[in-house]
């Protein structure tokens, strides 16, 4: 096996999600990345913990979204039991076709995602983290060789995380105390919301692996302004392209997609939070130094800032302020490279992809 | 996909498990079953209940196995809290390697059974079914092409299951009502044990798919006698050819066999239980006609009859007997082709495989 995939498993075990003797760990991995699964199982059990391991099979997902009627999904309660009594989850992403879901009606995807609202909470209240095994077929949706995809996420996962974390806590220092944060960019992408109260995190690699951004909550009523996400954005095997909302007091009211605007728009229908900013996220990882679809990597280039239409991380909430709830979370990013700036508070913190704190930077 | 899958799916669902709209369904299926675990997300969404998809990988096991410290094995509470808000398990089987497990100590093994044995418990108390898929690493260890085996596992598996059942109905009428069940086969097996008070079963594909056997408990010390298992067993990964017991007061007090004895010598070192007779059954399913090194097979054959040691089935316990008790449950093949019957009260029920109710019945 290759000992990259055993450093691998041993981040996500020891940095990510500190695994304990006397744990109960769930591994839901598909079959792609049985390596790596097989990898987590010896690691966990070296650790005295004790794992289950769930299939993630985007095929017999298909199979059975295709199958149920929509008014008959059902909460799996089974699968909320298991949850409520885990300490940890990992969650391994490794696409054998990414297109596999892209003939399940998007309104079918909403409703299972309301459906399993209740077993996300509980899993999002554990200690979890979502990470990415390099198979063929993402691989195929980065445009790359297999062999050059390997070596794209082993360098982006297997490093040094404790120097990440004091580069991006700059920008925690800066974005944590803020009021508000206006994002620029061309004569598209316009925005401005308040972050008063609100926590910024710095994500060094604990939820997602890999880490490398800073990011909060907005104000949900706050946002206003007009944003165009010049990134594509893959969604339930669907791409996105040329999304552009408008908010008005915190809410998207226009909304529009060069292709299948559709989706977006059964996204934002989901329900009231859905149409609200349930985050802000900066990319600050330069070794993910490409675009691959593939918002785990995506979303943490460092020329890039995101928000997700739906749910906030209760962790961003400030005691005082309210979470926005939503079935769905969903990302989607702008290109900072040129023409554009970060402001805070009425200062420029970054332009063009440069920081305040690096060498460079032209304010 | 095959259309022998999709049948093979349907009648798990309706006929084995008869799933309902809101049950919550487990799918535990390998990697090499990917195919049968679709069609039955496709069946059970269909019928609308709620499948977890369990991923029951043998290289992961075998990792986590041999990084465990014996002495740490806890019982994955997740796990059962999972199988107790579940109606139906769906657990199948196909090997990728059949000796993925055989370098796990075999105390590894059995303590691992102690501590899982709170979840068996609970997942046996579930309408439950246990199948087969046909994969490759299993027509490898039948010794048969893949498309051979494919043949012969769904030649015994899509099949007219009412029709079987009333073969079958002839000889628990026999052995329900019974006393004493003698076993003779050559100058190697002659076993003595009650059955007065159990019940007998009617095996016709609910928990085991395929089914084909009738199946009691013996009353757990009166066994007497000795018995070479002259088929060979598969159990975790290892070999054991020619494994004799010889009982007395129900209790196996010597052992041995040809391969792998000391395999055996832990089976029945597991508890108490583990040296005492749970499961007398007689195979009835003519249409598997050859050994294939897969006891959810080899039991049913027309020709065998089986024991197990270890865990009586409930249902076979009559209200006043008492169940023999064990984390194991190992079966073992006694071939009555020729020179052997079954005497049931002092009356030859079977002679060389053959029935008194089939024709070329010599009694």
């Amino acid at each position: 096996m290759d000992p990259r995939i055993r450093e691998h498993a041993e981040i996500i075990v020891d940095h990510s999600t500190d695994v304990q003797a006397g744990d109960n760990v769930v591994i839901s991995a598909p079959g792609e990345a049985e390596d790596l699964a097989v990898a987590l199982h010896e690691v966990v059990g070296d650790r005295g913990a004790t794992p289950v391991y769930l299939a993630n099979d985007s095929r017999a997902e298909r199979a059975y979204l295709r199958a149920v009627d929509d008014d008959e999904f059902e909460t799996p309660t089974h699968l909320q039991s298991l949850y409520e009594d885990t300490d940890v989850l990992i969650r391994v992403r490794a696409e054998a076709n990414a297109t596999e879901q892209s003939d399940v009606a998007p309104e079918t995807q909403a409703e299972q995602s309301k459906a399993t609202r209740p077993v996300q909470e509980v899993a999002l209240s554990k200690r979890w983290c979502l990470t990415q095994f390099p198979s063929k077929g993402s691989a195929q949706l980065a445009g790359m060789s297999t062999e050059a995809y390997e070596n794209f996420v082993w360098d982006a996962v297997n490093k040094d995380w404790d120097a990440q974390r004091e580069h991006q806590a700059q920008m925690v220092d800066i974005l944590d105390p803020a009021s508000e944060v206006r994002i620029v960019s061309g004569d598209t992408t316009d925005v401005t919301m308040s972050v008063d109260g609100m926590s910024t995190l710095n994500d060094y690699a604990e939820k997602n692996l890999p880490g490398g951004e800073v990011f909060t909550a907005p104000v949900a009523d706050s946002v206003e302004g007009e944003v165009l996400f010049d990134k594509p954005l893959y969604y339930q095997g669907r791409e996105i392209t040329g999304a552009h909302l408008v908010f008005e007091g915190g809410e998207v009211v226009e909304h529009s997609a060069d292709q299948n605007e559709e989706l977006l728009t059964e996204v934002l229908n989901t329900d009231d939070g859905a149409r609200r900013l349930g985050e802000l996220g900066i990319g600050m990882n330069r070794d993910i130094d490409r675009f691959t679809y593939n918002m785990l990597f995506d979303e943490k280039m460092g020329d890039t800032v995101h928000m997700a239409v739906g749910r906030a991380y209760d962790e961003c909430v400030g005691d005082d302020r309210e979470a926005n709830e939503s079935a769905v979370h969903v990302d989607m990013i702008v290109d900072m490279a040129e023409d554009s700036y970060i402001e805070v508070d009425g200062e420029v913190v970054q332009r063009d992809g440069t920081f305040r704190f690096e060498d460079g930077f032209d304010g």
